[in-house]
């Protein structure tokens, strides 16, 4: 994927965004944890929201600014704790929080495109929740992952709907009660990480999944993973009737004509989005 | 499992079908890549039902005629392509092969005899989700899998009914994203395999599964297998209050009377399937 | 985790149990089987449930007082078989017990504190369920696990409500038709297991994990743990909506209160469990 245009306007403080070749980058510029900040949720979703709407857009990835150290420590305590001293103690602010929090993780979710976690360090409480929530992840070797809310007495609740999502139970139950930090084999194995790479080659890596994927009909990604979070909370039943529905609906699209002619020709696909 | 019997009747062009003491061996025939036209959905569909009510079947094995190159390359392109002309412009046509393919993996799962997928070579798209619907799986050293529906603009959104209920999500992300294809120790891996085996050996250790099943109990192989599946779907407390009454039912049976006292007695038991 | 303090409650004949420091060690004493009989399950339950309730106990440990040849093996079949001469041919004396033992497993479940299982040789069936449903489980190296109703007739149909909740279905569905035990290394691999730990070290690595828990603010395990399991069973939004719910809760809750400040100041936070 090689550099072809780059994003007119100004990169926000926060979130630094770049489109090449149909892969929307955005950096996380909150130094020095990346701490989720009320800004750098809002930008995030902001964004990751007007990528929906966006043509241009194929496929997005959410990387660090400074990568080596910090993915994301989650969410930003001295925020947090500063709100103590309002009238309510806080309440209304923490709830701000928490509903933007689990309103940007579901952002990622519903966004009609794919969305790829680059991780290069530790992605710790709701950064965890972060590279769970994208649809694919793709880390460094030293990368670490933790869900240590149990330490300072405030249990990653969010965090665990979409650590339980991705991971077993009893491999969730572990990290969220003893707050231990997990490698990248280890996330691997637990189906938290799709790829560990050296950190040399991450970004090319993370460039050649985007393109990859970009290279496909956005209307098939589109109709493809809105298909695949709803049939998971189904049953069988539920899930095959509504799938087949799918499936008549995709194969009268335009792209599909076209893609499964290409491959009975045996020529290159020319998709339109249709 | 030695050779006992082999059924009378004919087999048909596109499913071979052969009994040996109590295994019933399915064998797609529709070359070269086994694709799951509707003719070969069909037959596996009615041989897979009618396996239900034939006592002499205790377990079913799905394999491939021409085992090596292809397990199923899944849905016949040519033949939905061909429906483009109609009236509708495939609408029904599609519909119909979709529908038929939902039901013929909804068969397979509400068998109340277990069924072994036997995979030597590649499972494709509703090929690989033929896999991941058996109950178990065994394949080959050299097997792959892939759901690459993406490549053609037709998302596999049916497959993935079957490939999420096996293997975590960012697994099955992955493959369903990028089209690409996993190897068999990968599906062992993630889930979507019991066991990897040389060639050689596929055919002697698919029986043995098949021969230590068949020894079991039919009745509690049905009331397990329909308990396995229902209770999936349930909360935890609904789950517990649905299996301890297919529990009360399962120890009043006959073949669990026998069963457990031969346990105590040390002996072994004769099932009646009762 | 040192000794501090022995409950000076005289143990029962089935359960042995033994409070240090926050950690209740239950032991399960019913030769040479460790079967859950009616007596057992009882005693294991009452004393799990009483833990709910104890302030000085913070997490829970599930052993054999006869560690090495069998964690457990299950119901107990004699006292089942028994119950067959019953007017009833045995069917109240079944409903009880397998009502018992679902709401035992579910009392480990809801239990608003950690349980660890603490495994070193054989669990089979309900055994097998038992680690299952506890939080945590650690395990030596020669322990093994199995679901073998089937071979005497009576599917583990209430054992798997418990396993398919910690492992892949066909992994699950294999234990349950071949009724093969699987050695740790594969259970850990299934993610039915934690930990796999040489038996010489199983008690010192268990009591780590249980003293590292009991560190914690109870408060906040209660929180975590309960939004655990309830969320599990949600959609994702409702889930989000749910713990954004319970986080802003734990927030206002004065161990969180005082974790958040500890960690920000840099000095070790002080639990009141409020």
């Amino acid at each position: 994927m090689n550099v072809v245009e780059l994003k007119p306007d100004t990169p926000s403080d926060v979130v630094i965004e770049e489109l090449r070749e149909g892969g929307l980058r955005l950096e996380m510029n909150n130094p020095p944890a990346n701490a989720l900040s009320i800004a750098l949720m809002q930008a995030l979703r902001d964004r990751i929201a007007a990528a929906g709407d966006d043509k241009a857009v194929r496929v997005v990835v959410i990387a660090s600014a400074k990568p080596g150290k910090l993915f994301s420590a989650g969410h930003d305590l001295k925020e947090l704790t500063a709100h103590r001293a309002d009238a309510d103690k806080g309440r209304a602010f923490f709830s701000q929080t928490m509903e933007l929090c689990a309103e940007l993780m579901q952002t990622i979710v519903r966004l009609p495109k794919p969305v790829i976690a680059e991780v290069d360090g530790l992605a710790t409480a709701a950064g965890c929740q972060l590279v769970a929530s994208c649809d694919l992840a793709v880390c460094t070797d030293t990368s670490t992952f933790c869900t240590p809310g149990v330490n300072i007495g405030l249990f990653c609740s969010t965090p665990m709907v979409a650590l339980t999502r991705n991971v077993h139970r009893k491999q969730a139950m572990e990290m969220l009660l003893t707050g231990e930090t997990i490698d990248a084999s280890t996330a691997r194995e637990f189906g938290l990480i799709n790829r560990i790479v050296p950190r040399e080659y991450l970004n090319q890596i993370v460039r050649k999944y985007a393109e990859v994927i970009a290279s496909k009909s956005s209307l098939t990604l589109k109709i493809g993973k809105e298909a695949f979070y709803k049939q998971a909370e189904m049953t069988l039943e539920d899930a095959y009737d509504y799938t087949a529905q799918v499936m008549v609906e995709n194969m009268m699209a335009r792209d599909a004509e076209e893609g499964i002619g290409a491959f009975i020709d045996k020529r290159k696909a020319e998709w339109t989005g249709e």
